[in-house]
């Protein structure tokens, strides 16, 4: 059975992408439709990027990369970390992207109050990645796992068109973590994919 | 071992005990600090409520209610609506629990917009809920799970102190299942032990 994945051209899709090619899971991509990213999977349908990474890093939890941790512990630290990556992380982020990349579309009104006070809440969020990145390789420990995988697309964002790369670069240890984890083989793959 | 949790109070550290309570875990509750909530468990710390859940309904499955869900699908449509709650339904009503209950407190200056505007998105959320509620006794099916236990704290507020019961009680399927839900007696135990 090869999963369907809706609407391969924005960034919340690829985060699931990224996460079947690290499964070594066959899919197709299709184009979207309604709610976004949408996976079809014989006739299981699931929506919501972060419960699709949840749904097939378990469901193939001994094939390709593992995820998930191995211990329950290990992975309450994985939920941890993908949840600010949901909450802090995140929330300015796309805010930035609407801004400064989606503007004049879709009704949205640049405001550069709202873009210098994203850019602030992000930065703060990154100081506690530096920090926290100085002490473990990745963000749940010494293993690439579902929390890191969940910041490639939109901050591949960050770093190309809104032209804020000096966000990653000026902190030492989230840079080497950035040039790490974007340079995954997955990563290039989902690019290639979708360009 | 008996888990500590940090700032029993506040509304997201009642989400994490109302899944202590569902999962019988014996745990002791203490006053806050930093991040909100926190639990430590022996050497083991772990912040962010829905994270927190996770790993309880994980380490327990088989003590107490089941709340994950019997099958990966089960669980992965659990997740789905855990995420809808987080990204959909708990922002607007966050923000009116800010501008409602504590403005003035913590710099929080009230907008009649925007509580407007939330009251307006929430709505719309609930309209969702409305239509999935009429095809299901719980959000994930028909068991009760994380996905319907961590809608609880909040929209007590919102029945409650915020004085918009209205949006409820005006929507069928979603009263009866809040009816259900909120007499839980883990609920009941739980306003017992923060009174």
């Amino acid at each position: 059975m090869v999963v369907k994945v809706y609407g391969p051209a924005y960034a919340s899709p690829k985060r699931v992408l990224l996460c079947l090619v690290e499964k070594e899971i066959e899919f197709e991509t299709v184009p979207p439709f309604g709610f976004l990213p949408v996976i079809q999977d014989g006739d299981y349908t699931l929506f919501e990027s972060r419960a699709i990474l949840r749904y097939y890093a378990e469901k193939y939890k001994s094939q390709g990369t593992d995820l998930l941790g191995k211990t329950i512990e290990d992975q309450g630290i994985v939920n941890q970390w993908l949840e600010v990556e949901a909450h802090n992380y995140h929330p300015p982020l796309i805010t930035l992207v609407n801004h400064i990349m989606f503007s004049p579309h879709f009704g949205i009104v640049r405001s550069e109050q709202v873009i210098e006070e994203s850019e602030e809440k992000l930065g703060k969020v990154l100081d506690i990645y530096e920090d926290r990145l100085s002490k473990s390789k990745y963000l749940a420990g010494d293993f690439f796992s579902l929390a890191d995988l969940s910041h490639i697309p939109f901050t591949n964002y960050l770093v190309g068109p809104i032209g804020k790369g000096y966000m990653i670069k000026d902190r030492k240890h989230v840079s080497a973590w950035w040039d790490d984890i974007s340079s995954r083989p997955s990563w290039l793959k989902v690019l290639e994919i979708c360009k």
